[in-house]
């Protein structure tokens, strides 16, 4: 069960200039940073709120570091903006399975390691109405109590 | 203060496919519909879950009823997909006021009337790193409260 929007994935080119941005103009601050080498990315978490969830919402602010990879590809296409969007849930794996058992593209076979050493995995934009979404179950036992 | 990620907007050509796509993947359902003449869409905003600052956090499933609405001028360049992403504040006059003075475009003189009698302002997305950015003030005094 899909409990909350866990974060919202924006492609930049420069990722200290755009932390400075959302510090500057509404006062975010920045929670977690990490290189993730199998997405090509470097990448900082803002956490904006609480979730009823007992998980978090973040902007998560990404940059390529391989111009191979799949945000760099689509930079070069879109420029900067929303890249993706991730509902939070307590059993990616499962909801992953009956996401896909209703015709929706799954990306991957098993869920990868996304930030904070979350479980991942993405819902091809075709089968979602243009938006690239992500499913995400968070390593920290308080974001998984329902 | 923005203390909420409040929506993501989301254009789409057919609400009621778009609706049903959502209902039918994640079970996610319909918590209020509207038509919005000033913006020229009818939209369905579906709630995901509450924050920590006493308000929600949606999916604003947008379609334009207007050829010339900038929805409808989005859609056309860019297929459906993430059109803004919207932060939940207390005070989105005082909020506005002061990311202009930092610089940032802000769209509207004065806020207008957005979903569920909420206040809303647009920020430019060319001095936001690409995001279409709305700040929302709701209707609802539980939004208010910090």
């Amino acid at each position: 069960m899909l409990t909350r929007i866990d974060h919202i994935g924006i492609a930049c080119r420069d990722l200290e200039a755009t932390v400075d941005f959302y510090s500057r103009a509404y006062g975010f601050e920045v929670f977690h940073t990490e290189v993730n080498q199998e997405q090509g990315v470097r990448e900082a978490m803002l956490r904006i709120n609480g979730t009823d969830d007992g998980g978090s919402s973040y902007l998560q602010l990404l940059e390529p570091i391989q111009e191979d990879s799949a945000v760099a590809k689509w930079l070069a296409k879109n420029g900067e903006g929303v890249h993706h969007i991730a509902f939070g849930t307590a059993d990616v794996d499962g909801d992953s399975e009956a996401i896909r058992d209703k015709g929706v593209r799954v990306l991957y076979d098993e869920p990868r390691r996304g930030s904070m050493d979350s479980r991942i995995t993405f819902l091809h934009p075709k089968d979602c109405h243009g938006v690239l979404t992500e499913l995400v179950t968070s390593a920290t036992p308080g974001d998984q109590e329902r």
